[in-house]
């Protein structure tokens, strides 16, 4: 990933090895705002407050913040200080299943060793490697699904592929390339012409608070839309592929993602447009296989519906009423989209259809 | 309707009868302003900039535009005066089918007369007929949809009746009344509890701004949602119904509606819920069927995707910019939900299922 010409992850161990520094993606896209994490009141706070957010994002920093608390631990009860700080992280994002994941192989690491230093050096390892290893996965991710793109590519005759993405399952939500974005990046490094139609997901604006501004960072074309817009745009042949990220997907390719996407899909299915969602392994959970049945789905305060922020003539950053004071609201953060909508699954290991049998083709060890 | 308890319609003759008033939408819900109209000019911009929107409102806009036409126009040149008029009035907002209709019908009012007098004296009888059939039209949308969410709420034990509705088809949207949300005042009204899901509406934000705010003043209970929301919703059962208003809605049933209403039509068709679409027949476009690719979808400017007004802290409104300052957004105002997603058209004459046949039977003059 690019910013201003340079390269960065969005989460990084600073040349002090108690500060883990991410970038606050809160002020994006008018600010660019490094913050420290020392404390695991910090990453908690962090992931919660969405200072950090995405799928594989979330699991990198609970990866630190597990490393963080090892390194606050007492040596007399440390493992339940460490049992609490669990606790305490994986209560911030109910849908997220990169965090639980995190969160359990770090648990496992450190249960491996005895003593208090040593516990600390696995935790710091480990955060390392979960890292490096969502980096290389999404890596992975895109090549696979460069193949898609480029199949569409020749099909059209070298006219750029139009493909949607909803909410920022970009380099922003992982620690590099994204997972949804990934594939485009590399077609756009390969010379293939793509346009990205950017759903500005409401109520955040993840899309255009981030994936516009990063598409933008990568000199990617794109354009921004109301996420009421998709289903018209597919009805008019504007739109050749969807592909999105995902927050947790059943063994039998149920996707929760960020709400607004199930609708997506079945404009997709209505349209006959190919819908992929684009995923490393850490974001299966391999326990459940009815989406709309079992996987929590977080509530949020109706604040972020009510309220809107950004940059005033000013200049300075505002946030505005944008209802009745009294209006109430639900802020549902994600919906489920059964896997008979989704065309199939962009993984590490390659794509495949969703559907139980599939996936765990190229999963065998989780049969 | 009312507004702070007082009853009020949407556009009105001021004791002046020069001079039509009107309430400029664009600073609700925040401030209740009276806007006075005299010039075609100021008329074309209210429409336009949308000081006034909604099929009904346009409508009786348009008439009443027609007939401070007939005021300025000369003696000499008086007919070509009025066609210029209708023109630069019908550029305003190529979707709307009531704008064509309302210019339409005063256009042959004026011509039966042949004295300048007599087409003034016409013009404004005929905006005032215009004006008063669209809230008579809306009354009587309400007492047939009534039926409907009767049936629902006796089916359900009384419990209360979860509707959805997406955009502004209330009274704000009309003369009084509205079409989407009259049904829904009868039954608040004759003490059936319903609860009213609110789209935002991006990018104008008509369900936040207007439809929470006019479902206050009458007392409905209602909760603001994101537009991404509604497909959860329904899979969980917590949407009885969905109306909606519409634009244009051709002969076989096709409705054009704003952006994003055919993404929740799909969605209720996929998770069973009755989807239907409330309109008086001024909306009807008799002269087409295939309302994907015959009716015009207006397109706006982007500044209403990368800027967002509200109130500030401050108390004083302002406008935030929300994307990246260099982002290009794509504005369509409207979408077409094909007829086979509607479970009916309520109208002033009775439900009817969304087919040239039925519909025509309703409108037996159309044939």
């Amino acid at each position: 990933m690019r910013v201003d010409g340079k390269q960065f992850r969005t989460i990084w161990l600073s040349p002090d090895p108690k500060v883990i520094q991410i970038i606050d993606q809160r002020h994006l896209p008018h600010e660019f705002i490094i913050e420290n994490l020392v404390t695991v009141d910090d990453f908690a706070c962090a992931i919660k407050e969405m200072h950090v957010r995405g799928a594989g994002l979330i699991g990198a920093t609970a990866g630190f913040a597990m490393y963080a608390a090892a390194l606050s631990a007492p040596v007399d009860g440390c493992q339940s200080y460490l049992e609490q700080a669990a606790k305490k992280l994986l209560a911030t994002r109910p849908t997220a299943k990169n965090l639980a994941w995190a969160i359990d192989r770090q648990q496992r690491a450190m249960a491996r060793e005895s003593s208090i230093d040593a516990k600390r050096a696995t935790a710091l390892a480990t955060a390392t490697e979960i890292a490096d290893e969502d980096a290389d996965f999404c890596r992975r991710i895109g090549e696979h699904g460069l193949t898609i793109i480029r199949q569409i590519s020749e099909a059209k005759g070298g006219r750029p592929v139009n493909i949607l993405t909803h909410c920022n399952a970009g380099w922003l939500a992982f620690v590099d390339y994204g997972s949804a974005t990934s594939p485009i990046y590399a077609a756009h490094k390969a010379g293939i012409p793509v346009h990205v139609w950017v759903d500005e997901t409401r109520p955040w604006l993840q899309g255009s608070r981030l994936t516009a501004w990063e598409l933008g960072q990568e000199g990617v074309p794109h354009t921004l839309i109301p996420d009421n817009t998709g289903g018209h745009l597919m009805q008019h042949g504007l739109v050749d592929m969807v592909i999105v990220g995902t927050d947790r997907t059943t063994r039998s390719g149920d996707v929760a993602n960020k709400i607004g996407t199930y609708l997506k899909a079945l404009a997709a299915m209505d349209n006959q447009v190919p819908f992929y969602v684009a995923l490393p392994s850490s974001t299966f959970d391999w326990q459940i296989r009815d989406g709309v049945r079992e996987i929590p789905i977080e509530e949020r305060s109706d604040a972020e519906i009510k309220f809107v922020s950004g940059r005033a003539e000013s200049g300075k950053l505002e946030t505005v009423l944008i209802a009745p004071e009294s209006t109430r609201g639900a802020n549902y953060g994600f919906d489920v989209t059964p896997a008979r909508l989704i065309t199939g699954l962009i993984t590490e290991r390659g794509i495949t259809p969703a559907r139980e049998a599939d996936i765990l083709g190229l999963y065998p060890e989780q049969r």
